[in-house]
């Protein structure tokens, strides 16, 4: 082992206080800038010039301990492993957590189907002494905190609480939905269908409500328009299948897989997109809409936002009173974008028989 | 407030000194089972007793203070914000951190396509006294780590360091692609085709070569069949579209992407698959595989299995001699498995002419 390699460790307090001359104590009183102790201007100095020459790091658990906080946040998140999702909430959580020199550590990423947080995997945490806490989930609109999520600062993503006390942030898949529908409808559609989802999940009845909006809001009427199917391309195949029984000029997917079976039933039935059929999706889902042809527009998820969201009110919480009880507050929807690519198109005119 | 809304931080060691009437120092000896110490089994009863009462919770920090071990792996990974394959490398990872008391934390995700890993992130997570570092990468064979990252346990994912000395773990995608031969070969195939990636990252080389042995042990001819394109589904439809007019078998697309395009320039030129063209991918990149119809075979990376090894190869280094230097050790190199589906068929008789 050659010489150069020496241990981070051996840099501590013993080794300034050896090199300045002073008692550990006085070094340990300078560093940590320990107010109300009599160390003379001159000996701080020496000290500080001693710990900057060799190289001496802070030992954040120490500082850690005197003043009880870790700077650390945890993400508990279910969506990890089953959509490329949690990346952007990871990815979004972790900038932001870095931009407020906060550490984020991931955990759990189970399933859990429970409403109810786990209150076990809290309680690792806790002892953990993280200062907050981000749960993330998609298969719930609402959810009641455990007790012990309470008592530390806690956001979360995709749901709020029944209490209506902690900070949450939520996607506006309505709103997306129906911004869908005024396009197509800005576009010069009118018979616009909807391939639903069979799934029992928040975003179901929320993109489904957004396309109603979105339909009473022009005056168009949807007898007919809507088939339910798996959400998958498999689902979306089948139900488009259904819809285009009906001769729609545009047909709106709950998400990207369904669209994917969309463009395969629009090929069956001999339809080119977007000159016979408009098809729109929900998601973004890397890579589907870049890799269907002609590539797929669809309505993104805000997940980036939401996961820097999440840690910036933690954030906020952590270093306010240290206090976990707040007023109800209302959740924070973020706006779900139209991508716009090149699956639309104005309805061609019908040749009059 | 509520009463019942008592923070955790007041149940602390001055709490079950009172509590059990003895000093705060005999409470830390007993509960931190400091040896050595004079405290008979009487005294040390009783402030457990005390402790157990008052719900009190283990500061971690303290006692990483005294070991100077905070049980905290850190996790820098490229991958994060662009592919799925992150959130399996997170999932392996976390669920083998948690089976072994270990707190995951993420401490990058940018993209940094500089072969030498950012120092300055290294340093600032050596600040926060992590154990250990993960790094995970898809765009390096080899990597020449930087000096800090030397001073701690660290482990590497999908590429080596060029000293050889960190411990490192690959998938073995060129015995995946020669795999993927293999197995056509089995069905009946003679004239394979190649759809190979232009980008220039390891994957590409790795790949190219497995198809290149599987060819060769069974004495196959490759000439005329392999084509390149980008890395896309864009890319596959244009090498398939060119591949095509030497009439393969079958076709092994660098990646599910590139295959996605590959189903589209069959259908193009009338064939089916897998009755006129059997078609494989590489990657199990959901949703692709079982979006298509018909589904894709392909090859899995074991992205799961590599979060976990490192997991495990830091634990290892952390609770052993807390010595970063070692002897170089090769990679541990993981196996890509096949994922059958339903998209190869033996071919079919040619009609002669």
């Amino acid at each position: 082992m050659t010489g150069s390699r020496v241990s981070e460790k051996t840099i501590g307090i013993k080794a300034v206080a050896a090199h300045a001359g002073v008692s550990q104590t006085t070094v340990s009183h300078v560093l940590n800038e320990t107010p109300h102790t009599r160390v003379s201007e001159e000996t701080a100095a020496r000290v500080r010039a001693a710990a900057e020459e060799l190289g001496y790091r802070p030992n954040r658990l120490a500082r850690g301990l005197r003043t009880q906080a870790s700077d650390m946040i945890g993400l508990l998140t279910e969506e990890i492993a089953t959509t490329p999702h949690a990346g952007r909430i990871i990815l979004g959580a972790q900038e932001e957590a870095s931009r407020r020199n906060l550490t984020l550590a991931i955990i759990n990423s189970e399933l859990n189907p429970d409403p109810e947080v786990d209150a076990s995997q809290v309680q690792a945490f806790l002892d953990r002494q993280a200062d907050g806490i981000i749960y993330a989930t998609v298969f719930h609109d609402v959810i009641d905190a455990p007790e012990n999520l309470r008592m530390r600062p806690a956001a979360l993503i995709g749901a709020r609480d029944s209490a209506g006390t902690i900070p949450a942030v939520l996607p506006d898949e309505r709103g997306g939905a129906a911004s869908v529908v005024d396009m197509l409808v800005a576009r010069g559609h009118r018979r616009i269908a909807f391939a639903e989802s069979a799934d029992d999940v928040p975003a179901t009845r929320g993109r489904l409500q957004g396309y109603l909006d979105g339909m009473a809001r022009a005056g168009l009427s949807t007898e007919g328009l809507i088939a339910s199917g798996g959400s998958d391309a498999r689902g979306g195949y089948d139900a488009t299948l259904e819809l285009l029984d009906r001769e729609p000029t545009a047909l709106f997917c709950y998400n990207d897989r369904m669209a994917m079976g969309a463009y395969r039933a629009a090929a069956d039935r001999g339809l080119r997109i977007p000159d016979d059929l408009s098809v729109v999706g929900f998601d973004d889902q890397a890579p589907l809409p870049e890799s269907l042809f002609p590539a797929l527009t669809t309505v993104a998820l805000p997940h980036y936002e939401m996961g820097a969201w999440a840690v910036a009110a933690l954030a906020e919480s952590i270093r306010g009173a240290h206090d976990a009880a707040s007023a109800a507050v209302p959740p924070t929807v973020l706006d779900c974008p139209l991508v716009e690519r090149d699956s639309v198109a104005p309805p061609r005119r019908r040749a009059v028989a």
